[in-house]
């Protein structure tokens, strides 16, 4: 019998650390001390004046918390208004708001693989977020893991199935920051009958007319057999999560999602902040352009000093590094001169690429811009 | 082929309707128009002016939301700061914060179930909360779900089971607002080397020295076999949760747990309102007796009214309805006389009981906890 029974942890950690794989946090101080290119502010809106007086605002107004279940006593006006406005902005018959991005992705997946013993099958692709994989796990469906971006792998699936299914995707993809195939996923869904879930997460605030997000852009913002899910912590500046589609699939998750009947209530401030953040995309459209531009032209800069990065279809630029130890260098590097970027290595990475990853911000000036793609050039291991 | 995907819902729909589980929010306003016995708010901090001024201060000085995953740039000097606060407070050696007391489950679960392989078997109790349910189902590990509340019952299937095993159980039942009988199954754990893990979700400022919790009134505060998770929801007014236990434990969920390292770090206005709830709680630790209190005297006045109620160990107070039918009617009879209470009946009872389900605040006066309590015996269905 073991005396300790989390002995086991200190052997893990050791492979852990042997593999390069333990993480620490590193607390940040309250001033910008750093050029930020690996948060996912995209619109530079989570200290924005307004978005911060909306987050205090809905504190004052409505308590620091929810103080219950949205079926209890967790359900105030402000949430229902916020709802109205991500369905109304986004194009959308409905919304319900979670207390984060994670929630909704596993209350979608697990509410929407139909009753206990429909043979529904999730078709997933492999670069998914974890979120959409775990919903994946907990739903009780048959799943089918098909290659990246592949509407054509998805098509055989379906066709093999031959029943109901949901084909669940990212709309842009967290690691190389690359965009899925929307308008031909619907297509190959429509002709078998299949829905159609997409975390927008990286669309929304960056994608489609005024930050519409990847849905609106493709044109099935708002059909029926589309639903997608997106987080009010990235471009909105907030923390949250939601779920837009038919009113009568919010209904159903109302009544059977476990994610939204067994937790509080998103607090108010973060339901205010991200409202004020709608507010402003809606006066200053512009943002969502500024973000792209700063993308692009980050991806630009570096592939003309020879570096290689993915060109990005959104907010983030994946650039290649010839290992893991120099990635964790060239990120470090880049620290001390002031910049944060993000470093993702084996084994994150499904394909063993090393990369920084680089976040665009539509408030980053082109000084900024110049000076971080100076810094990031300047400091880029020799291959 | 079905033409329209989501045509199950509409069936789906009128099965719940028929079995009385269709669900739908009401989203309150912002003025207190009715006495609330049906939220989490135990201390009746979520309006305090100090826990308001934290979260709009915390938004102010750090921005509306944390801008990434806790791993990345999501971790400010708040956060840590607050898990320095929780640990110091219910007595254990570190802390960890997630967006949500569900999001910290699912993480206790799965990452503290060894490593694949090991053979770690879950004992669930029957009555635990569904984010101890659905982390269960996410780990990869074997499960046995053992009768609620049954410390022989555990001894049992752990002698049966002779290897390693986490026992995971609430500290106060949700439904019934029972205590778990800790010691007990403490004791059952050490005795056969297994690992104890307790969501203190309804314990947390309510129980034990100054609302330190179950696991500190237990004397299990700090022991190197126990593991908590707690809310900043209920008592803190806030919203998110926290894993307490060695720091080694810690350390390993910020490497492994996935709801950890893919989800936006909780926001800086949740913190500094959990911060804030936290210095009143040290400075008026009559506010945790206060609440026992109140909830003692709702269950006197009832059961001396005739009514048939179980016994609160913490704030909770479970009060039995002959029916489901008369349930739901005595809960709208209290509303229409402004007391908001809770109505629990089947199937989201186990036991098939409908009953109302009250909650103390320790906020409440004398005059409204006899008003409330004269309330709910003056609308009593007929027995």
């Amino acid at each position: 019998m073991p005396q300790d029974p989390f002995d086991w942890i200190d052997a893990q950690h050791e492979r852990l650390r042997a593999a390069g794989l333990v993480r620490t946090l590193r607390p940040r101080s309250a001033g910008a001390d750093l050029v930020d290119l690996a948060g996912n502010d995209y619109l530079g809106l989570t200290r924005h004046a307004e978005v911060v007086e909306g987050a205090a605002e809905a504190a004052r107004r409505w308590g620091a918390g929810a103080t219950g279940s949205r079926l209890v006593t967790g359900s105030t006006a402000l949430h229902a208004t916020l709802e109205r406005e991500l369905a109304d902005f986004c194009g959308f018959e409905a919304a319900l708001v979670f207390s984060s991005g994670y929630a909704a992705n596993l209350a979608a997946v697990t509410a929407l693989s139909g009753p206990v013993g429909s043979g529904t099958l999730l078709v997933s692709d492999e670069g998914n977020h974890a979120s959409l994989i775990d919903g994946c796990r907990l739903a009780r469906a048959d799943k089918a893991v098909v290659p990246h971006a592949d509407p054509e792998a998805v098509r055989k699936t379906l066709a093999a199935h031959g029943g109901r299914a949901l084909a669940v995707t990212d709309s842009v993809f967290s690691v190389d920051g690359d965009a899925a195939p929307l308008a031909a996923l619907a297509g190959v869904c429509r002709e078998h009958g299949a829905a159609l879930l997409v975390d927008d997460a990286h669309g929304l605030g960056v994608l489609g007319r005024g930050g519409r997000g990847a849905l609106h852009a493709a044109g099935l913002a708002g059909a029926r057999d589309v639903v997608a899910t997106v987080t009010l912590s990235k471009s909105l500046g907030s923390q949250g999560g939601a779920l837009l589609g038919p009113a009568r699939v919010i209904s159903h998750l109302v009544s059977t999602a476990r994610t939204f009947i067994f937790d509080t209530g998103l607090a108010p401030a973060a339901a205010g902040a991200a409202l004020a953040s709608l507010a402003v995309l809606r006066r200053e459209p512009g943002r969502a352009e500024r973000v792209r531009a700063v993308a692009t032209g980050l991806y630009e800069r570096l592939t003309a000093a020879g570096l290689t990065a993915v060109r990005p279809d959104a907010a983030v630029v994946s650039v290649r590094a010839p290992s893991p130890e120099a990635a964790v260098r060239w990120a470090a590097d880049c620290r001390e001169r002031g910049l944060a970027v993000g470093c993702f290595r084996p084994p994150s990475v499904p394909d063993g690429v090393s990369r920084l990853r680089l976040t665009a911000r539509a408030d980053l000036s082109d000084e900024q811009l110049a000076g971080a793609a100076a810094t990031i050039v300047a400091t880029a291991p020799g291959v």
